[in-house]
């Protein structure tokens, strides 16, 4: 281990001139015009990978971008551990904002600034290195180590569950550990044990047949916004509370030890308020802010629309209006039951004097990986010693839907062990990745390879 | 009376072909492209009120199109009516809708159908044959008529107030009468007496100060697009009755005579929510639905928007949501007064965790010449003997904002004296004069001339 860890010292430099390397392929997913780029930077992976002493690595042809994998097997007897990331990258636009070009990564105080330094070349090539400091300076690794890098997590990774449909078995392994999000705060280590899932909606309602002159008409019949006002507010009482029949049941309650681990959080209602740039928070009577941010389900209403919108003053009483509504999972909810749930809901109190229709759009599971499950245990112990600081526990409101594929897949769970931070503009000009996490990063992952196999029980 | 009536009954052909030579000239007010035609339409108003024996013609030119005048005052001691219309038309298209040329006035059952033949060239013209029948016949009118022919009804009367206000001591006069709506339905005559008025307002609610992840932040501020909907739903209570303080105060009550008088009128709410594709009705308890529409203010929202309004799924937690909100008021309601209470009344309960923005965009006032006036007693006599029916009253949800100005700046009152129908295409396609209105309507303000010096008293 303190070969390992000496390796990571003394290759600071070098590591940062590879990473410019791996940045400087403008590998941008969405669209056509850099398919080539993208092409090439997976042969950069793959590359990268036989170099630093990874076997069978390939590249994976897919109806979009390929996919990389490459393995290292050789601890027979110990569990594995498969490391997902991905090698493309957002657009650059607005280009003029940046204050050093996207693609020629620069290091302006304790940041390193590129398209891609985070999320998620950066967080990928941690792996890489602790991976090489094994290699290098021990010619193997504490357990065995399955990489799988992709090229289209920025367009959605629509080929990728086809992909681990395909490759059960190539993808066999105890854990999968992904490190593609953010620490809690700058110098707060942390660990995500936890997503969101979702269940997004559409209601549409429909009074009288066509518009109607609001002079004329106005005050005999239903207005259908007037209507689709009424069911939004309410879905919410005045707790916060929602109100659909039965939307809790499943929930999982918080721990005593899970809501004392977030306390312990640096965090400030009237801070967060002033970033928001709202008077008052809102939200559910009886839980924390960050409580419900993470581990309770909430609704949203996404968007609504109807009659007139335009500059001044129409006198219609439209025929039709409409909202978009999600509501946020959490575990055990399911998105299915969860969705019907609100359609039944909509129909029962949806007044005789509109038609209303209910549509699922789009949903997805919740995730969690629990606070004393190993792969969780490991991470905070490889945290502690890579940031010799004892990691706080989060989790996080969105979703990550390929963690959902994960599990339902291949049915393994997920630790996410990010290593950027929450101001790091990753989908926007100017994005970083602090230098103290990205070398961090590379002692703890060096320290997880050493801390799973004592966690984890072989499958 | 018996000359005047006959020849009406002598010279139906007539007065069809002349209407066809009026109707012919495609008097469009809207845009630029139709200016000749409209000042043509205007000569052409003015050599008729010359052949029909009217004094002081005269064109007024104005910023835009013209206003037509005429009198005739040979009747000292006498009271004097304003006959009030206007001679440009709507736009045509579609113009392959049309079952005939939309110029070429062309007699189908027992209608006549073309742009115009209802609004408002048809009921301007059913005056001039009025006229003409008396001073072809006996060389006088029993009263002072004067004749104003506006060019701008259809795009907002944009001019007329200033030349109402111009033109003061010329339009002196003691009523005014105006034929440019409908009867309440086919073969049944009747007299509105009643508009409401409007306070058009817009919400805008601004929460976060950006565009958030309904993932990342949802649970922890207040949607604005939810507030919005809090506060407009609770605009109404269960009763649907508007809940601002002192919306009702200055309402005029209907009295037992005018519930009454609704109450003859050919009207089946079934029939009326088939027609509007609704199962069920809806407004303020304890009133009918004609009274609802006519004689109760009422609160419509116009539009609403906020967030994601496209197809599919964006997980968005909007910045902002806004909501137009327009109020129907009734006599004695003052638009100013209401637009005011409103927006105090949203302030006051818009949630602290939201900025609201409240703005007056338009307002007009009500209006109601009361059924027992003289020149509402005057109307329905002539109307009685015109039709050989027993007239009956209605009012108008809509606003007419001329008959405000009417009021405002020459201090008179209007009498609504309209001969048209509720389903005459007025601004569609195939619009259409019932030819029994036509003449009917020659017949009624004949009467009309001759009933009114008995009730109204020269000021």
């Amino acid at each position: 281990m303190e070969l390992v860890l000496k390796h990571i010292e003394e290759n600071k430099q070098n590591f940062l001139d590879e990473l410019k390397e791996f940045i400087a392929i403008p590998s941008i997913s969405t669209g056509e015009e850099n398919k080539n780029e993208v092409a090439r930077c997976a042969n950069w992976v793959a590359d990268h990978l036989k170099n630093i002493g990874m076997n069978n690595v390939k590249v994976f042809p897919t109806e979009g971008h390929p996919v990389v994998y490459g393995d290292w097997l050789g601890a027979p007897g110990k569990p594995t551990v498969l490391i997902y990331g991905h090698y493309d990258v957002q657009p650059v636009d607005p280009i003029d904002l940046w204050e050093s070009p996207p693609f020629e990564a620069t290091v302006r105080g304790d940041n390193l600034y590129a398209r891609g330094a985070a999320d998620d070349k950066g967080q990928v090539f941690i792996h890489f290195k602790a991976i090489e400091a094994y290699m290098k300076n021990t010619g193997s690794l504490p357990m065995n180590v399955k990489l799988m890098i992709e090229g289209e997590e920025e367009v959605g990774s629509r080929n990728l569950p086809k992909f681990l449909r395909e490759h059960k078995d190539l993808l066999k392994a105890d854990l999968i550990v992904v490190s593609d999000s953010s620490m809690f705060a700058k110098g707060v280590p942390s660990i995500c044990y936890g997503l969101r899932g979702l269940s997004y909606m559409q209601i549409d309602l429909v009074g009288p047949k066509g518009d109607l002159h609001s002079g004329s008409f106005g005050g005999s019949v239903h207005n259908p916004i007037q209507a689709l006002t009424e069911i939004v507010a309410s879905l919410h009482d005045k707790n916060g509370k929602i109100t659909i029949p039965g939307f809790y049941k499943d929930v999982l309650a918080l721990t005593k030890k899970e809501r004392d681990a977030f306390k312990k959080l640096p965090w400030n209602d009237k801070k967060y308020a002033k970033e928001l740039g709202v008077k008052q928070l809102y939200g559910e009577k009886g839980f924390t802010t960050l409580e419900r941010l993470w581990a309770r389900p909430t609704l949203e209403c996404n968007g609504i629309w109807g009659g007139f919108t335009g500059e001044g003053a129409k006198t219609v009483l439209p025929s039709k209006a409409s909202a978009k509504i999600s509501m946020r999972l959490v575990p055990h909810q399911k998105s299915a039951k969860i969705a019907k749930l609100f359609e039944k809901h909509i129909h029962k109190i949806a007044p005789k004097s509109v038609q209303v229709t209910v549509r699922n759009l789009h949903g997805g599971e919740a995730a969690i990986t629990p606070i004393d499950s190993p792969g969780v245990k490991a991470a905070v112990a490889a945290l502690e010693k890579g940031f010799n600081k004892k990691p706080l526990y989060q989790r996080e409101g969105g979703s990550i839907p390929i963690v959902v594929d994960f599990k339902q897949i291949l049915g393994l769970d997920t630790v996410l062990l990010g290593f950027g931070l929450p101001d790091e503009n990753a989908h926007a000009p100017n994005e970083f990745i602090n230098l103290d996490n990205f070398y961090g990063g590379m002692r703890t992952v060096a320290h997880l390879f050493n801390e799973l196999p004592n966690y984890l029980k072989k499958k």
